[in-house]
């Protein structure tokens, strides 16, 4: 094997890597031109100044992130091998986890694989590479699929922002098999999922657990699910015994596929679609006085950047306050945040706050995140972007 | 319904109480002679110097939380009814979580029962009235469960520390029945609780969600439950299909008693007992070279008030680089965090640092708390005392 190029740290700037963070910022290495003519996703050594060796790395030189460590192991091969080996130790945790193969295979840095991200439907995968260096991989992973999953599609889901910051072009496309649509199943229904054609990659198992808990609270009752997207807790409330399911969302293709899944699985009696912007219908719905034993809300990123933070914050709160006037007395309130710049304890206190502003006392049952096939890395916390509180209302 | 004695607030001292925060601190009362000839215990009407109404209260005028709300309405009559309702109210919240009669069924001020802790086993309650104002509540909690589940034993364990700040004696005693032994079904297995003899109500019920979380990962596994107590997450991993279950604790009792669960539940041929402090017994296993798929930490609380957090803080990071080290490749480690007075992410960087020390990689999995018949009050998220990291060790 060719020896890997090497990237020196400046001097005082590999404290951070030292510590086993497994980001180097570009301002931490020493940008000499052998350094910037790498090309971009290639592994390299990295060293700091003082010769300790900080393992081997994918390297973008014209990334703010400009390294992400793969290694430890300064001798580390970056070769089939590994990848395969990353992936099937991925793997491995999912099937442990999992009673069906539907779940997030890989989730980035926390696995391993700084960059990528993999879901997987059965025999149907979608991929997002986040990284030049994840872009340079993409045909290792690839073989290693095939080896473990023998996919039949795997769809490229490349149009995430980040890849701008790497210099990547957006791209969805198949990287194998002929047709990409396929199913999931969770909470007792099948969902269709199409990777090439729907939101993100399909599916959002993040929320699996809090799908689970809040089925588990909507026997008997009636349920509204605002910004439904596919259905996905409305859904599954219906099919653990909820009376009556409304879906809420501004989108008629995302609404027309909740409700044919509905048919499919006999669910179609009690559910119903409500079409219009989410924000708009709970302040209408509110007005009109209507009830519900159970309100979830689930909406998109308020804050996509650090300036939208106060913004989205204020959104968060007037979102509570306007689901929380449709709770029927002793009824829930499931409320989650997917924003990344949004912290935790910064959601459940505007959260709480819109509760006041509604005359509402309620009791908190649960904070979660994301389930565990979105592990985190123990130096990123700050990637638990998703945080939902269930709560039930006085 | 005679008028219920008034306690008015200092000018000035009001915020908290008017932004809905359910305790009123004695340096916000106007102390005045007659309100401190109030007897412990008793309901009162609260008022800002303003006025307003704060509704009605516990109130004791010896206590540093000198006032407990119980109803928001300052008209409220606290009676029979009033606490029969409050009962209902938590009870159908439970029975619509857990499948069984096994849970912690009144939580304290996030269950409008400041004070009051109800564990539930079936037919068998255990009871702590940790102010004055439960103690003297206690008939009308005990007629209200003789209404809605009508137990056939109620025990009192009434020996928290807290009950000294209330001025009230320890006891520990029968209040209803003959007989005070009972069991709680969880996770596959049915475990002998005794409320009058063992510690603290006889099961902990806040760790029911991870106890399951742990099983689920166990599968196949070799596991090491240290802190066992009598091995609710020991037996219940082998229940689930662990390879090997080691129970390690200091109290032979405790050992004895998870290994007759064993004997009872037909797992003792796959369960082992091991004597010994916790700490020196990790660091004995380890270095041994013993290695195992599953390591669970659930030790007592380390920090029993603010000054002892520094060393919890140590004995915490302490714990989880031997842990750790008992982990083999790829294994899971659960540790977790009783300790009040140790706040969620220190106890996350002190663990985090400990697995460092260890040289060991990680990705979390999960950070949990206590499931949702433990809710949590908005206005006191300090009460969530319970935290714990779910860990994938490379």
């Amino acid at each position: 094997m060719p020896d890997l190029p090497l990237i020196r740290l400046l001097p005082g700037r590999d404290r951070r890597a030292k510590a086993g963070h497994p980001w180097v910022f570009s301002n931490e290495v020493a940008m000499t031109p052998a350094a910037r003519a790498i090309p971009p996703g290639s592994a390299v050594r990295v060293e700091a100044d003082d010769g300790a060796r900080l393992g081997v790395h994918h390297f973008n030189p014209h990334s703010l992130i400009a390294a992400r460590r793969l290694a430890r192991d300064p001798d580390a091969a970056i070769d089939d091998a590994f990848w395969g080996a990353r992936l099937a130790e991925a793997l491995s945790l999912r099937e442990r986890l999992f009673a069906t193969p539907h779940y997030r295979l890989v989730h980035a840095e926390a696995d391993g694989m700084p960059g990528l991200v993999l879901d997987r439907y059965g025999d149907l995968v979608a991929l997002q590479a986040n990284t030049a260096g994840m872009e340079a991989a993409t045909p290792s992973i690839l073989r290693a699929l095939d080896a473990l999953i023998a996919p039949r599609a795997v769809v490229a889901r490349n149009e995430a922002g980040v890849r701008a910051l790497e210099g990547l072009p957006e791209a969805t496309l198949l990287l194998r098999g002929t047709e990409a649509t396929g199913t999931v199943e969770e909470g007792g229904v099948r969902f269709s999922v199409d990777p090439l054609g729907g939101q993100k990659t399909g599916w959002f198992f993040d929320q699996r657990e809090n799908r689970a808990r809040v089925a588990n609270l909507a026997r008997g009752e009636t349920v509204l699910d605002a910004f439904c997207h596919t259905g996905g807790f409305g859904l599954q409330a219906a099919a653990a015994g909820a009376a009556r399911v409304t879906l809420l969302d501004r989108s008629e293709h995302a609404l027309a596929t909740a409700m044919e899944t509905a048919r499919r699985n006999g669910l179609d009696d009690r559910v119903e679609a409500l079409r219009g912007e989410a924000m708009e219908g709970l302040e209408r719905l509110g007005r009109e006085g209507t009830r519900y034993g159970v309100v979830v809300v689930d909406p998109p990123a308020f804050a996509k950047s650090r300036k939208d933070i106060p913004a989205a914050v204020r959104a968060y709160g007037r979102l509570a306050r306007l689901a929380a006037a449709l709770v029927a007395p002793g009824g829930f309130l499931f409320i989650a945040s997917c924003s990344h710049h949004v912290p935790s304890g910064e959601f459940a206190d505007t959260v709480l706050a819109g509760l006041q502003r509604a005359r509402r006392d309620a009791r908190i049952l649960a904070l979660t995140g994301a389930g565990p096939d979105h592990p985190l890395h123990p130096m990123l916390p700050e990637s638990a972007y998703l945080k939902a509180l269930t709560l039930q209302l006085s």
